[in-house]
């Protein structure tokens, strides 16, 4: 059995880790010397209302702060979505992340995937809104979508949205990999329009903090926002997310930095993958999906480098994967190995 | 309104803290360390299956490795507990922990409330027992009791445990503060006789880290405590609960050391206030409950020492008080202060 998730070095022996799609230039400064800072409060208990993170996220987003809900990371949110709502009927297109899957099977014994095609590039098409029955209470969605780093259009997702808004869905828009591709792409704007709107975001990606757990979300409708507030334990914010979270609201210049070289860099592995004969599937954010028939994941992990082996992922199957984007020089060792196994093979 | 927790430093104005039971010999050495380390580990995703941290508690217990769950904190567990078990009916002696309340409620809207007596030094009788018939699905117990600080005997427990297992009730026995009154009380030797026990720690109070988040059950009745890691998100342990949490774990001298000195400070502190004229009840723990007709929260709060104003525990009401029992300094401090209150009054 491959994993579900990618990141698994501690059961793994890596020296080089693929499978999980962090900012390549690291934890920012600022918030480093946070964590650090952290340590000396940790004799108390964290402010149980983190009110210092909901201004200084409120500030950055530009977004009232009785619309933020903070998670011990994203995935604590989606389990306490699904424990406020606990819906009859969830629709998750797939490929997609397996934490919507998780979550959504721990209330809900209807969970209906929707499959996106591989000759329509896994894009969602219109179809999909046929789907979208007044049955159905909750939609997972995210953008741009993980593992394909399909970007949904903001036409596309007004549309969906208006539809769900009246069929009475709620939709869980996840942007966790939004920041990668530029913040015209977010519904962020449309926050106050759409009551039915959950829109999550973390840190974890962009700046590189799995390790600290922390995500949030923004949603207008007030009253949905309590309910799913009222599953979460209290305290679910350590010293360590609350203080970092802080440090993270003023990396403006460090993400606009970043946006740049995953683009510079993304563009340089897929030209590189596709010059040594890998299928490479167009798509945003600072991973790519790619397709190969030799067993890449096996002959790299032989190498000590870990990628996302997508065989288990629901809507994929044997001969995808999912590569990071990292720095240059990882990049070109990394299109060098798999040079290697094509030539050996 | 008063806060429903103590702690609230952060909308109070607090030079010294006594209404958070944290041990006063603060973090130990090793476990600062630990904390240290672990910002260079948070760009890595944490261990989904903490088998590290698994290994060094099941070790420190005693107990299989498969009997433990960790939480991000013991609120979440809670929580946790509440979604997997799905409670009809809930029944909870008070005066207790507010977090019992906050998670029954939750999801379950028969929560009884068990009243225990003031004359009876609000110790559990017999005849709680009596209210634990066939209906009930889920009882929450401390030992030793917050804020009584009430110590029940392990002859009770076991009358009690087995009165649950016939009626087919689970117990949840949080014994957060255990290891400052020794481990011959705790009930975790009976843990594979009551397959409807739920033990549930921390480390939180005993090595002062209420700032990392990390609580933890052991439960031998396996299918419960998969139904119930079922609800608890993914990764939800951060690198820090993580790391500390090994060291945590190899603390036994440190919490020897702790024992016997929170003893002899309760004793020291409760001879104090009993020479000044305020009511003290016996009890174990890093605490005291007190009784004083004088509003000591609001004239202590203006000498910036915050206290637990109990007249919002269930159970309690107007003149009970909770303190932390700290370093002998301390302790010396806030007699003096509360001696000049009832001077002046």
């Amino acid at each position: 059995m491959k994993a579900i998730h990618g990141g698994d070095i501690y059961r793994n022996k890596v020296k080089l880790d693929y499978s999980v799609n962090v900012n390549p230039l690291g934890i920012p400064k600022e918030v480093e010397n946070a964590l650090y800072d952290a340590v000396q409060h940790c004799m108390k208990y964290p402010d149980i209302k983190a009110e210092k993170l909901k201004n200084a996220v409120g500030k950055m987003l530009g977004v009232s702060e009785e619309y933020l809900l903070f998670g011990n990371g994203a995935s604590e949110l989606f389990m306490a979505i699904v424990h406020g709502i606990r819906p009859n009927k969830v629709v998750i297109p797939v490929p997609s992340f397996y934490g919507y899957e998780y979550a959504a099977e721990a209330v809900c014994e209807n969970v209906c995937y929707y499959q996106t095609k591989k000759e329509e590039l896994f894009q969602l098409q219109e179809d999909f809104l046929e789907v979208l029955t007044e049955d159905v209470d909750l939609v997972f969605l995210t953008n741009p979508n993980n593992p394909t780093g399909n970007l949904c259009s903001r036409e596309y997702l007004q549309r969906l949205l208006h539809h769900c808004m009246e069929k009475q869905i709620y939709v869980v828009l996840d942007e966790c990999f939004i920041e990668f591709c530029g913040n015209e792409y977010s519904m962020l704007s449309e926050i106050e329009r759409y009551k039915n709107l959950i829109l999550v975001r973390a840190f974890t990606k962009i700046l590189a903090i799995p390790g600290v757990r922390l995500g949030y979300f923004v949603c207008s409708n007030k009253n949905l926002l309590r309910k799913i507030q009222r599953q979460l334990p209290e305290w679910n914010l350590s010293a360590f997310a609350q203080e970092a979270g802080c440090a993270c609201a003023k990396q403006g210049a460090f993400i606009e930095k970043t946006v740049h070289y995953i683009k510079e860099e993304r563009r340089f592995l897929m030209e590189q993958l596709r010059k040594v004969g890998i299928t490479v599937f167009p798509g945003e954010g600072d991973f790519i999906l790619l397709y190969s028939e030799i067993p890449l994941y096996d002959m790299l992990l032989e190498k000590g480098i870990l990628i996302r082996n997508c065989e288990n992922f629901k809507g994929l199957g044997k001969g995808f994967y999912r590569i990071a984007v990292k720095s240059r020089e990882d990049n070109q060792g990394l299109v060098k190995e798999i040079q290697e196994i094509i030539v050996s093979a």
